[in-house]
């Protein structure tokens, strides 16, 4: 009679995130997806259209097959322990849905959920930039500023679960007003959409300013983007590096300010921002430095795995799950 | 023969204070001291000094008896795994000193170390405001402005034995120049000493401001205290009452801002300054409320161990070995 064969756990990653959504499999244990989806939401979609479109990715990569286990990460804020979405600030109907219950109750496996940031920390400590790292801090700037926790090896969530928000650390109290109605918050200067907006004010401001700037969006202040911004700086835009320096010295405090409150051994920086290159790193790592105390160290390096870090961390999410059974 | 008595292992605690020096011993398990001592530090102590100092207050107390353990509470950055003191910022000499090692030779019994500020937050913890709190930070607002951490019911130092820094995480860029080479660090605008020197300024500059106050130091502004400002306010200056109110809007939004970065339950709050008032209370909770997001919940409690969370954070640190062995 032959042996049994061992087999690794199937995984199922979810990645709910606001107007993208991803899903992917893998055998527990390895690095290649065995398959790999992703969806837009429609304009207007609500909670009910973002399950059914991950309902149908996943029901394309499982082909009728049955997972060991699920991990979700979720663009919001999520209750992890309950397993409830709290809201979701992107799109309507997600409040208190009981998600790890409801994909239970339809794949008959265990579930585990959290929101993106920590899931992509867990994802960078397991399989990216923060391995081998007893603590760090995992920051996204995009669309907005976010980040996640690793301490003691292990993701730290705080007593809600709110843990993480960088975003909304105050480092320049008259500076410009914030959405969530502050001065000078780390998003408010550092995030994608702020940087383009304060770029698009400039240039009404001061028409001489920014030509490479305007001469890539063919004057249509409206298409300027984060993305553009920093291919402006790049091109050499004096405008467009002026905007980007201010972005990396609000991040650079930030993250010197955490560095003194926490002392962990590492930052690590994902998000479309972070693609502003050298110079704007050059910024953020020489203000943190000096924002530190001098006795307080600390590295400051690129996520490694990019958009697919929640989706890693999510199939990390799922393993500890599978481990238990 | 007759059974015999389960003896309370006797625990040494030790504070050394910058200026000033403290050691007690108390039955492990009870909550009052079998006998308590204190002594100043001379003008121009050293690190030798110090150890004098502490070594004839221990022999007063211990009068031949031997401990199960020692707990040391230590006035500056302490590596607490090796048991070496990093350095003193009021003393010269304790660079680099095996305090461990030194006492465990002496003592012939375990010792443990740790900085005042860590120490501290561990004494609330186990015996004082932070009781049943899992995650809380201790902050003692004093001559400096220092913190410590405890998360999942644990000290969490940082990579380096650094974290609770909260002192100097910047607040305001534009404002006035710290110790430390930056700008508007909370401890440069809610220290002691600095609450003072913001008030000398002020009544220098203006020499129609501040009449209580000059009434309260006989003109000699050289006189002025963080605990006169506290006085005046209370009495009704207007000048003492702005500086103490900015002093209270910076430690708020330290406070909002850790509460959003690592979401912890409640923070515990010690030393001089926060002896201020009810005005000053108010402006924090405020402040620290307005700071952090809406979904980020905390409470602002005063310490409840006053100048003595050291040495029972000390107690704490022996107990915890007594109970190893």
């Amino acid at each position: 009679m032959p042996e049994p064969k061992n087999v690794l756990p199937l995984l199922l990653a979810l990645d709910f995130g606001g107007t993208k959504h991803a899903a992917a499999v893998v055998n527990g244990g390895e690095r290649q997806w065995l398959a790999h989806r992703r969806a837009l939401s429609p304009p207007n979609a609500d909670a009910s259209t973002d399950l059914k479109i991950m309902r149908s990715l996943i029901h394309e990569l499982l082909q009728g097959e049955q997972p060991a286990a699920i991990g979700v990460s979720f663009g919001g804020p999520v209750n992890a322990s309950t397993g409830h979405v709290r809201l979701s600030h992107h799109v309507r109907g997600w409040e208190n849905t009981p998600i790890t219950s409801l994909l239970e109750a339809e794949f008959g496996v265990p579930v585990s959920v959290d929101n993106d940031a920590n899931v992509a920390a867990l994802g960078e400590h397991r399989f990216g930039a923060g391995q081998g790292c007893d603590s760090f801090m995992y920051i996204t700037v995009s669309t907005g500023v976010g980040g996640g926790w690793i301490l003691n090896g292990r993701p730290w969530r705080g007593a809600e679960g709110m843990a993480g928000e960088i975003g909304h650390m105050v480092v320049d109290p008259d500076g410009p007003l914030c959405l969530c109605g502050k001065r000078g918050c780390v998003e408010r200067l550092a995030s994608g959409p702020y940087i383009a907006q304060q770029v698009r004010e400039c240039l009404q401001r001061s028409p001489s300013r920014g030509q490479l700037l305007r001469n890539l969006v063919g004057d249509n202040l409206e298409a300027v983007t984060g993305q553009i911004v920093s291919q402006a700086a790049t091109l050499g835009d004096e405008l467009a590096s002026e905007v980007l320096e201010t972005a990396g010295w609000a991040l650079g405090v930030g993250i010197g300010n955490v560095a003194n409150l926490m002392n962990p051994q590492r930052f690590v920086l994902g998000g479309g921002v972070t693609k502003a290159g050298a110079s704007f790193w050059e910024v953020v790592r020489r203000v943190a430095r000096e924002t530190a105390l001098p006795e307080v160290h600390f590295d400051i390096v690129p996520a490694a795995l990019g958009d697919e870090a929640p989706l890693w961390g999510a199939v990390a999410l799922a393993n500890d799950l599978a481990f238990l059974n």
